[in-house]
């Protein structure tokens, strides 16, 4: 073990990099060495910002011998081929959820990454909040009695949020299921350990002008018996942060006034119009940085066990005893994600993999395609790729 | 039509009828008449408070001329028999929920009122509250586009309120399905239009103590393709009043500082004395009334449109539109549950039965075995007796 940050190349400098700026540049257990993107502004900004070497691919980001790590940051349909190419050079991997589109991509990410000794975490996900994984522990402990039940919402604006158009077409990885059922997917498998068994669920596709699964609700069973309900709507009309302390996502401070922000932002413009408002948003862009002041969060969720009932809140959980109500702090910082940084570097300068593996993010894919196969049939869904949250 | 006060028999002066207490007192298109209880003390309380006459039994009161319509307020398994008496005598009749445990009596009691030509109503139920009344309107006048999705949530100290042994054995109606679902399920299939198609559902039986459900989880599909999402916790953690404005069920202001009272109020006591503790809150035992200052509500319910979400509070609509938030005011008063007066009284007087007939209350008791069975089998269950709110 080695106090040495560990040496990590970006590939993709869009909008999920620029979220975890905040995180890189507060956590001195981190550098960013290199960057690949295709765009050269988005170099030469990230060389001024960082003095790392940017690259136009990753293969020439995977060639040079200071990166110890890459962070898989391009959209998802890019994951399978990026991941593929990191584990041939012999790099450990941090990539962007999903892990990937098809369960046969995800399927050879994981053996590829196997099979090259490399370390594959898929993340950031919600899963790595800090108070998720609080509760997650507080449940393991058996402090409450048996786990039996969980119930997750979360109503957001994710679907007038500006997109490229393939983020709108359900085969490419877009809509709510690829981008935020397996967030919250991934909560709630972490809560219940890991082991789901089946699905049954509906999906919503309502906006002919962006005909993609926009909302979700489902029940999910995990051996054990315990039962969870997701319900999920981006169509930006309530919002659930208001059950959060009017905090969102983020962790930011969210302005009542801001309200129908999306929607109208993304009025009459076109496709290309919109796809240049989300390239707006990219580093090197000038946008300015989330203010984050609380944990980040994935809407409400509340744990049922024998003796308590957990609601996770952005500062800590709150717990709904017998007889009693308390609160159990989640202290945010210094820096948001640190979590996401400290499975990377336990897994680089330890070998020791954090919950959210390859094959954790494969097991997440898969209640994802089970929620569209459910809704498709109106059958509950079996599930067959399973891993658990113990390691 | 003529504006005299409907002449209302009560039958059962327990639990039910202290609720109702309020509602009667303020609201002048209803006139207490008559009393059938079992129990000497409870009959002169009554005669003394409403100058009425008390019966020992619901024939002799149904033999009473002065008689218009009964109100049968007695536990789950006793409203077969009184339903059929009362439908033999030719009165009108409201019932409290649920119309009737087994499906067969129930099918027996909207036969008996339809041959005897008298109004059958099933009520109190929260369907009758004035923001769900008003929200169905809301869907139903189109403005808001098409109805996709509700979710409805309630977690409540239900199982932990002072109970007769068979209100915990299911069989016999106990837990929380019959006495709690019903009421979910009669919110949701008035703001769905009625027309229920498919169940699928788990049921949460955790506390070996008071061994019946306390908890359920469903999916509920609908005719039009809504789908509802409904949970229930009546374990006494989480408390889902924190989310409708810390309004309790009634419409009371609820205090923070009773949190755990309903589990403490039993701790140590055999079930003779909780049922003791049970008695004391029935007419006649100087029980202090509920104080309501806002509608009664029963959890937090979202109802999702094309062109807004709408949430129900204890004080109305907030509608969450796409670009703008506004407040649709439901007035409080006077009296509390004045929606079940406006619904016998319009039977009684003007031949209109309300939304929540006998065979609606029928068509809502089928849910309940549904999720029962689904529970028990792991499969959907198709519905087959729903009936729609338009009249
Ligand atoms: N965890 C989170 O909070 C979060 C938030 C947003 C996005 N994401 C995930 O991150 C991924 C990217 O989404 P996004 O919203 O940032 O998209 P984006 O389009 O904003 O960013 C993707 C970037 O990849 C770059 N790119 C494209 N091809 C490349 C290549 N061959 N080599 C290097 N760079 C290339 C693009 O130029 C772009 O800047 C998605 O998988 C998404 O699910 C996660
Ligand atoms: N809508 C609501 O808000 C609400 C609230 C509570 C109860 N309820 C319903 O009301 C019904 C009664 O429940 P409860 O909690 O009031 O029970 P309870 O035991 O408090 O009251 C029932 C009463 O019926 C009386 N009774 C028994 N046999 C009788 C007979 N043969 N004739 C006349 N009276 C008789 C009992 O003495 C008792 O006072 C149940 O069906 C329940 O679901 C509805």
């Amino acid at each position: 073990m080695t106090s040495d940050p560990v040496r990590l190349g970006v590939v993709g400098l869009g909008r999920a990099f620029m979220l975890m700026i905040p995180t890189f540049d507060a956590d001195p257990r981190v550098k960013l060495v290199a960057a690949a993107a295709p765009r050269q502004e988005s170099r030469t900004a990230f060389e001024q910002e960082y003095g790392g070497k940017g690259y136009e691919s990753i293969e020439a980001l995977c060639a040079d011998p200071d990166v110890e790590a890459v962070y898989i940051a391009t959209p998802h349909q890019m994951h399978v081929d990026h991941v593929l190419a990191a584990a041939k050079a012999g790099k450990h991997i941090l990539v962007e959820k999903p892990l990937a589109i098809s369960m046969e991509d995800a399927d050879r990410m994981v053996r590829a990454a196997r099979e090259a000794g490399v370390h594959l975490i898929v993340g950031p996900s919600h899963s790595f909040d800090l108070p998720v994984d609080l509760a997650a522990r507080l449940i393991e402990s058996g402090e409450f009695g048996a786990l039996r039940m969980i119930q997750a919402l979360n109503y957001t604006d994710f679907l007038y949020r500006p997109r490229r158009p393939e983020e709108l077409r359900t085969e490419e990885g877009g809509g709510v299921m690829f981008s935020q059922a397996i967030h919250q997917i991934d909560v709630v498998r972490r809560l219940a350990g890991g082991m789901a068994e089946k699905v049954v669920a509906f999906t919503g596709n309502w906006d002919p002008k962006r005909p993609t699964e926009g909302a979700f609700t489902a029940l999910m069973s995990f051996a054990g018996g315990c039962v969870a309900n997701l319900t999920y709507s981006g169509y930006a009309h309530f919002d659930s942060d208001i059950w959060m302390n009017d905090v969102g996502e983020l962790g930011q401070a969210k302005d009542p006034a801001s309200y129908g922000k999306a929607r109208r932002a993304l009025m009459d413009l076109d496709p290309e119009e919109e796809a240049r408002l989300k390239s707006t948003r990219t580093f090197g862009s000038g946008a300015a940085p989330i203010e984050a002041a609380h944990n980040e969060h994935f809407g409400p969720v509340i744990a049922l066990c024998d003796r308590a009932d957990l609601r996770l809140t952005p500062d800590g959980i709150e717990v709904f005893g017998d007889t009693e109500r308390r609160f159990i702090e989640a202290p945010f910082g210094p820096a948001p994600r640190k979590t996401v940084v400290e499975a990377l570097v336990r897994a680089v300068r330890e070998d020791v993999p954090p919950v959210q593996t390859g094959e954790w993010g494969l097991a997440s894919l898969e209640v994802c395609h089970a929620i569209l196969r459910s809704a498709e049939t109106g059958q509950p869904v079996a599930l067959q790729h399973q891993c658990n949250a113990h390691q």
